[in-house]
């Protein structure tokens, strides 16, 4: 089944001890879309400047991935982020953002993307998440994420989004900056009362609690000892997910709970290099390898 | 199967969120043989001043271990440590280490601790480790622990010690401080070349790894929402691993896979109360239940 994303798509300048980058293709929904589209089909909508190279979407149409409704500014700049990593690679410095064309969008969704069953609301501003969801005719399944700025920023839109949402896929700072609640298994917990049926708490290399009306879901992350660059493993976990859903198509504690295991797993294949690099020639034969050798180091 | 162990046993003062508490019992050694006294037979090595008080012990004799090799100063005064967690209890301050009797400790097994099979060396002096392992007639599984100030003021002892060690159980900070290396996978990896067939890395409220040739192992922590004081639980966590091993007494990588599951869910009933007062009244009954509650929780 289709999925519509919406969300960035951006320059990134990154710094990790394996090295500096700069302008390498990034943004959330880049890396939810080259996720996601191993398991089903795509429509981004996002909106970019000229001097984003077209040829760095090439390899998403070759998915199939629906880029019709990718706006073009012209003269416009793109997106933009910077971040710095530590040694220790779960503390980053944001050193840049530049809103840039992402500042006026207006996000217009196309007929296919209007008829997608699947949706996710990548971390904009939650007005603009509500405004592409009012736009999609029959919504199966929705999924989203937000971030700190507008958690604090614009919480009353925010708790709207929230209420409209079947997952919610957060980070745990995120979960305890929501709730309130220090303790994290609370907060995963506490972020069901605002709406969704399904909350995904990201921990990053400490793997991930999944939490439904009186279940929970603990599970470790695939463990990667050569983690390159860890931006978008986020972003592409959540493509992961919501991929496996979309192509499962039945939604039920089991197939999320599977979903969740699956995009750790692709995430864990996105921090071996800078940009979505990893993911281009990712196959799902690849995945599934990936995903034996990760059952057989966790079973007891 | 018999385990000797020798730590400290200690007055602690501790202030998390949930209240503040002074003078109660602790020590690793302490929080060990209480996880391991409910698997396998247990005698303490350690020191105590005259104002210990006896029936603090009580319930450890009641489980048949042997305190005979406990010696109590006249006069002196018990090892003491202070520490204070943040609302985030993964951060913890030391406000105060006394070693007191600790200072002239001269461990002395009688005949059970010597014939004992299994040993495990809490985090004292490296040197102290070895002067107690030698004593050990014929040990066939130990287990050790250290801490920060052993691995940088103490590093030479410390790896005569890792020689001698089938099973090392450290935190994350301790395996990245002896190895030198941040990836916390790659640090797991590391310490086997130290010596140790077997390494856990404990990494509190997520959970652990388990390192041996070629294999790796990771689990989750059982999931605690009433956290109230994470004291020992590293020490719990070792000591229900050794206490499963002993019992089991077959020492293999499913065994040990295991016995790191069985010392989660310890560890899980520790911080749920300050010092040993969980661990008191904990029955294996309680243990299985919460193990067959964590399977579902993490099956998939």
């Amino acid at each position: 089944m289709n999925i519509v994303v919406v969300g960035t798509i951006a320059f990134d300048d990154v710094v990790t001890d394996h090295g500096t980058v700069t302008d390498i293709p990034g943004g959330s929904t880049l890396y939810f879309s080259a996720a996601a589209s191993l398991f089903a089909p795509v429509s981004i909508v996002g909106v970019l400047g000229d001097d984003f190279p077209p040829e760095e979407l090439q390899f998403l149409k070759q998915r199939g991935v629906n880029t019709d409704c990718l706006e073009i500014i012209k003269g416009g700049r793109t997106f933009r982020w910077g971040g710095e990593y530590e040694t220790d690679m779960n503390i980053r410095r944001t050193t840049n953002l530049e809103l840039n064309v992402f500042k006026d969008f207006n996000p217009v969704l196309d007929e296919r993307s209007r008829k997608s069953e699947y949706v996710f609301l990548g971390n904009i501003n939650p007005d603009l998440q509500l405004n592409v969801l009012r736009q999609v005719e029959s919504p199966r399944f929705v999924g989203a994420d937000t971030i700190e700025c507008y958690i604090q920023d614009e919480r009353d839109s925010l708790i709207e989004v929230l209420k409209r949402v079947n997952l919610l896929m957060v980070n745990d700072e995120e979960a305890r900056l929501i709730t309130g609640e220090c303790n994290i298994i609370t907060a995963t917990k506490a972020l069901l009362n605002f709406g969704p049926e399904y909350v995904v708490v990201k921990k990053g290399e400490h793997g991930s609690i999944l939490a439904a009306e009186n279940e929970l879901f603990v599970v470790p992350a695939y463990p990667v000892e050569k983690v390159i660059d860890p931006t978008g493993a986020g972003d592409s976990f959540a493509g992961g997910t919501m991929g496996y859903i979309a192509k499962v198509n039945a939604i039920n504690l089991q197939t999320i709970k599977s979903a969740v295991v699956y995009g750790g797993i692709v995430a864990s294949y996105t921090v071996e290099d800078f940009s979505v690099n990893r993911l281009k020639n990712l196959s799902l034969a690849e995945i599934e390898e990936r995903l034996t050798h990760f059952r057989s180091m966790t079973a007891f």
